[in-house]
């Protein structure tokens, strides 16, 4: 039977108990489509710090090299946002692997369903069906990771620097990931940049209207991300893919988020070059944070760890019909009115669940 | 009797029709207050192009540098906007105007008054009492203008590249000025980064801890830019001054005007170096665009424009008295129900006017 080796970093705050009910949901549809997954759990971010003293230990990176995909929970916590940045959780494990496994495209979607449009900081009147972005952002270059970046001595001052740089090649493979989405979904692309200001938006303009050409039924448009940013907040529905560069990306998904009210249901993945096949290699992880304040009640939003374990069915083993499964599952139990806290209201006709239980409703 | 020179550039869209009902409040404030000014109207941004061949003629320029500050309308609209980047209205004349004049402190108030939060997207449960942010945004440094900026052929392909670059001395001047607005207000400051990625925002991490000890009454705290773009979305009211680098100031000045709900009532003003005596030479502009949808219609809102007026009247002239009084009129005018399109709800009690007879009711 079909098998698969599966990394599983669950990190800290929330991670554990959200990952151990995606687990559970993992092996479900496992017995009911019949393949089965190996699972190496290893320490990641801030409990890496604790047992290893490094955020992405050596036997870690190992393990997901072995793997055909990373499930991964969520890192940080007040406990080491005093050490400096680079061995903190966050920083030090994510931009490490994704450099390590180039993993270059993420895909965050930001979808506020209509029947949660209450959980929206937007008033429901501007979003009366909800809406359904999906953002692709550029992970691997931009300023993230572009030399020279440092500081030094100038006229007897310090001096800071950060280099934004692009290839053409990078710019072309994200947005060829953008529009082959966006041929799937509403064929709507608007590519964010900041093209009166940067030479690298300049590079990303012309190099969008170039691969436009491969994908004469999407429609494209471009957006400063000033305005990218004003538009989001006001008609977020008149969306359907976003792309743009990493630092913007950064910015614009997680605002984006917060304006579809359920971070807890936001699923993200991260992926490498597609391998032949058509599969990735790629990490899969919750839009939130480790949300270390709820961490360890129980209630939990588990729903965006187990939508990333669909998408690593899809993206990463080609197990298309247990992510759909999956997806319905997550839809059907929504739509019969269970709820965490998060996007509870206490209207009739809901049932408010912790994490447990709201993964009880799915399974 | 005191009398001052200012440059009036209206510029492009609704800019004319606002300015000309800004110039007669500034005409009533000056009987009023006894003092006068010359004012020089100068072409500017697409009007310019169209006159002159370029967004920002020298003899815009020569008038602003006899000037005592800069009235500025709004530039651009669709018809100069397949124009080479640096020249179209926008960019070719606000960056060299910035760069000019060393205007590095741009003033953003992001107001949602209590009595218009209906206008605002963000739920009004979230803002019961509206919000009153000021963002004070670095405006002559960081990736806007820093060398090297172009592109060149690597391993046989284009190579885009922008530099993100502060000195010390350049961080610390726009962080005085935030620290200092925040004396004035509600003492709470929120300095915006991105310190776990960036050489540039660690320095100016740096920085804000260091200039705090001149400022010991301020609370100071930071969020990274990615968060501070997810908490002006659901907890604008939480924010008293706001300050950051130009490039992440551009995003969430915007995005805030536009949480505001009232992008039509909020000036700002771009400041450079404090003179003898406090005054500054500034730049006083609405937030918004230049609406061409709108323009000649005669229905643009032109409180931003004249709420720029009396900042102009306070930075740049010193003309406390006269800009306290616009203030008063405009909160007078909106309480007393007059309302233009933008932020009319049709309630009772609402008298829904046009440009011109908004500013009779502020008259
Ligand atoms: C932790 C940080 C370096 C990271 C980023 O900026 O990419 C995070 O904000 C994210 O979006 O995954
Ligand atoms: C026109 C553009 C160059 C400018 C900027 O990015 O600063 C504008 O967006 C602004 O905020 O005034």
């Amino acid at each position: 039977s079909r098998s698969y080796r599966i990394a599983v970093l669950s990190g800290d705050g929330i991670g554990p108990e959200v990952m151990t009910e995606a687990l559970r949901v993992l092996d479900a549809v496992e017995t009911k489509f019949g393949f089965t997954t190996t699972r190496e759990e290893r320490f990641v971010g801030g409990a890496a710090i604790d047992a290893t003293g490094h955020p992405l230990p050596p036997e870690t990176i190992a393990s997901c090299e072995a793997s055909d995909g990373i499930l991964f929970g969520s890192v940080g916590g007040p406990k080491w946002e005093s050490l400096p940045p680079d061995i903190q959780p966050e920083r030090g494990a994510l931009l490490p692997l994704r450099k390590h496994f180039g993993l270059f495209a993420n895909l965050r979607p930001g979808v506020c369903l209509p029947s949660l449009t209450h959980a929206s900081p937007v008033k429901n009147e501007l979003i009366p069906n909800g809406f359904d972005v999906l953002c692709v952002r550029e992970l691997t270059g931009g300023v993230y990771f572009g030399q020279p970046k440092g500081r030094e001595e100038r006229d007897g001052e310090p001096v800071a620097f950060d280099t934004m740089i692009y290839r053409q090649s990078e710019i072309d493979r994200i947005l060829r990931v953008a529009f082959t989405a966006a041929m799937g979904r509403g064929k709507r692309l608007v590519s964010v940049d900041k093209a009166n200001v940067l030479a690298t938006s300049v590079l990303w303009r012309e190099t969008a209207v170039q691969v436009a050409k491969d994908f004469p039924e999407v429609e494209l448009s471009h957006l400063y991300v000033d305005n990218a940013a004003m538009q989001l907040v006001r008609r977020p529905d008149s969306f359907d893919v976003l792309v743009t560069e990493n630092l913007f990306g950064d910015i614009l998904s997680d605002e984006m988020a917060m304006i579809s009210g359920s971070l807890g249901m936001l699923p993200s993945a991260s992926l490498g070059k597609q391998k032949d096949g058509g599969l990735y290699f790629g990490m899969y992880e919750p839009s939130g944070g480790s949300a270390p304040d709820i961490a360890g009640k129980g209630i939990a939003n588990p729903i965006a760890q187990i939508l990333s374990t669909a998408m690593l069915l899809r993206f990463s083993l080609g197990e298309n019909d247990a992510a759909a499964a999956i997806e319905a599952a997550v839809a059907k139990a929504i739509d019969e009115g269970f709820r965490t806290g998060d996007i509870a209201t206490g209207a009739a006709g809901e049932t408010k669940v912790g994490t447990v239980a709201m993964a009880d409703a799915i399974l």
